[in-house]
């Protein structure tokens, strides 16, 4: 007889397995797939040597090989905070004082995803309210899934999310009485997971100047993911919606060394107010009491070398080809396919592919076909939340360049023309939803 | 003006500093104190060459390399889970096939603290209920208060939880209507922190036994903290609890690489049924979807080759020899203070010191005389959790002999002996509460 079931808490009943873990699934099955699917970063380039160098360097020191595998603080290892804060600093052009930062204000997570969990604990209770481009992160409307926070969206055009739009909801929320509830704005503003997209520096202001204009009764706080920031391909680096909260009191910013470095570190970190850091680190207290050591020296040393910004540097050269590869696939292959459009992303991993009229959902013709063909995609629906009347917008294709090699993009671009003709072709009725 | 406060959760709000806070801070105040406070391992045996000898084989070779720095999964590293499994079947003398285990049962997380609050949060909402042992762990206690879960106890023995005050327990919670709130049977049953003790065998087969009993409607789940298991001073291992779950349906079993090995991989693992690991890997994804990879890797390698035995020989060693001489301390300090009696642990890294009718608190005469005289413990009443009057027991101290030196061990005792007299001879009125 089996044993009864164990009860599970509010939270584990609201937590579901995640999309992405169907993709993974249909990855390992199909090992010849070309897959625009998974995040992942490029292998060929990730810094094998460089760390290699960095961690023989750290463990040939008895003692700094000791500080490295002992026990460290839950904050994370003070020299690491140190270079971070210089790291943002000089991107954003101010010197920490002049936006009121120390080191304390920085912790190390694991990831920058175990910040974004610690701070939609800290924040969200069932039904309370966060905002969110749309689309957004789809992991991250997993974990505000977790949480029970209903998510508001706003929409995005060229220069990412719709300010105006952003305003407009505040004033709605605020005249329905549920201004109460609305904790955070999250917004991904360099190169978005998923569409590619930045915010421009005009609204970078406008939305902290928005924040603190209906922070009236309590302070909505700004979430800014900044994970891709480092990898820009053309044009200049735009300073953080941090750089505009001068006295440290509305934006989290977040990143990592996922991206830049190497994500086996699993090395993130984050800015942010005094009081919200000391709920985060009590919570972080209770979940490990701090992220492991060894990452923390290694990316400590690694990131105050000349070495990262080199290699920094290599890797803005690897994605910029890929992405480039990218873009002139689908020229070439959907040239005769007025449905679709895409976005041309000045960094980071993502393309965003509109295929009007078409369902790309995951259990749709396309996919399918798609499958068929050997190609796996995100489906759009992944980073989007159902408006009021349930309905997701679903002809759109998230593409992601960062582990495929150029030749299996152009592959993989082709097979997907082909699962879009393999459906003209069918005949099947194809009805998108929205 | 200041910005207007933002609203925290229930769970941050439930969530405070840690006691080791407190500690922490007067060791960075105090750099001449001895800290018997400190859970922290020997600094001198940390395994730096074997270390830095399995990084640079992983990351001499493209290929490892490259696997070490991408993401890993969720669960953790497939090698690693398999070699976990290896470790714990063969130290309790069974194959994985004899107690229904496979790697699919393994997950690897940021130590297993991070399995602690995992756990937690899967199982607990407010007013949930957990049994633990009196006194128990107090970051336990923590993430417990985090995520609002009563803890009830059972007062211990040389053999550990009172197994027949378990049962007594669970029966007066079944007639009082309260057995559908307990979730959870913790227990930290080799050489336990904070007291030493570990629990016999005969009792590891009943707390299994019972909880099977007393899970009519709901599964009761043990939770086997079993981190001090590989450093055992004198006399055979003790097959786990986990042993004698057969079926892989009662029992989580949890331990770390961070005490046999080094704490700055923060590697962790823990061994559990199915639907308890679906639960758990949903919220570890929305967590940080997989501990660090870098760190996996070389745990993976180390302890799957001969160095980590010997390193784990030669741990013992160190630890034992170090309990021997704080142990021969408290012999030559106390002999003349029949208030004080203590706990010999058979391994791990605690002496419990209990000293009759004197306030060991923070807040208490003694602490302050203890800070005078140059040495730091946790206060015994950070173990425990109010009775229903209100009160904690008092007059208890933990030891840890993990990071001082014999030298600094022996010093340090002197000096708490110190702080006893100064407290006799200042006359103050010494009142304990329980």
């Amino acid at each position: 007889m089996p044993p009864a079931p164990f009860v599970r808490s509010g939270k584990s009943s609201r937590t579901t397995d995640s999309p992405i873990s169907y993709f993974i699934q249909k990855a390992i099955e199909n090992p010849g797939l070309v897959s625009f699917a998974a995040g992942l970063v490029d292998e060929g380039s990730l810094p094998v040597e460089e760390v290699r160098a960095t961690a023989a360097e750290i463990l040939s020191d008895q003692l700094a090989g000791q500080a490295a595998l002992q026990y460290g603080s839950t904050q994370g290892l003070t020299a690491l905070r140190e270079q971070v804060l210089k790291l943002v600093c000089d991107a954003d052009g101010v010197t920490p004082a002049d936006v009121n930062l120390t080191a304390a204000d920085v912790c190390i997570t694991t990831g920058s995803q175990q910040l974004l969990y610690l701070v939609g604990e800290i924040l969200f209770d069932p039904d309370d309210i966060v905002i969110t481009e749309a689309p957004s992160y789809f992991v991250f409307h997993s974990l505000l899934q977790s949480h029970g926070a209903r998510v508001l969206t706003v929409p995005m055009d060229a220069d990412g999310m719709r300010t105006d739009e952003l305003e407009a909801l505040l004033d709605r929320l605020r005249r329905s009485g549920e201004l109460p509830r609305v904790k955070a704005v999250y917004t991904v503003d360099y190169f978005q997971n998923p569409t590619g997209l930045s915010l421009s520096v005009e609204r970078r202001k406008k939305l902290v100047e928005l924040v603190r204009r209906f922070s009236t009764d309590h302070r909505i706080l700004i979430l800014e993911d900044a994970a891709y920031r480092e990898l820009r391909f053309t044009g200049d680096d735009l300073p953080s919606a941090k750089r505009f909260d001068t006295a440290n009191e509305y934006v989290i910013y977040t990143s990592t060394f996922s991206k830049p470095c190497a994500p086996g570190l699993k090395t993130g970190y984050a800015i942010m107010p005094p009081d919200v850091m000391e709920a985060v680190l009590h919570l972080k207290g209770s979940h490990d009491f701090g992220s492991a050591s060894l990452s923390q020296h290694i990316a400590s040393r690694l990131s105050a070398s000349p070495a990262y910004a080199r290699h920094a540097e290599e890797l803005r050269g690897v994605y910029r080809h890929k992405r480039d590869v990218m873009l002139k696939a689908l020229e070439t292959e959907f040239a005769d396919f007025p449905a679709a459009s895409w976005t041309v992303p000045a960094g980071g991993f993502y393309v965003w592919l509109t295929l009007d009229g078409i369902d790309t959902g995951t259990t749709s013709p396309l996919m399918a076909a798609a499958l068929e063909a050997g190609v796996l995609y995100v489906p759009g629906e992944c980073g989007h939340v159902a408006d009021e009347s349930g309905c997701v917008p679903n002809n759109e294709i998230r593409l992601c360049f960062g582990v495929a090699t150029p030749e299996q993009v152009t592959e993989g671009i082709r097979r997907l023309r082909k699962a879009c003709a393999a459906l003209s072709g069918s005949k099947k009725k194809v009805v998108a939803k929205v």
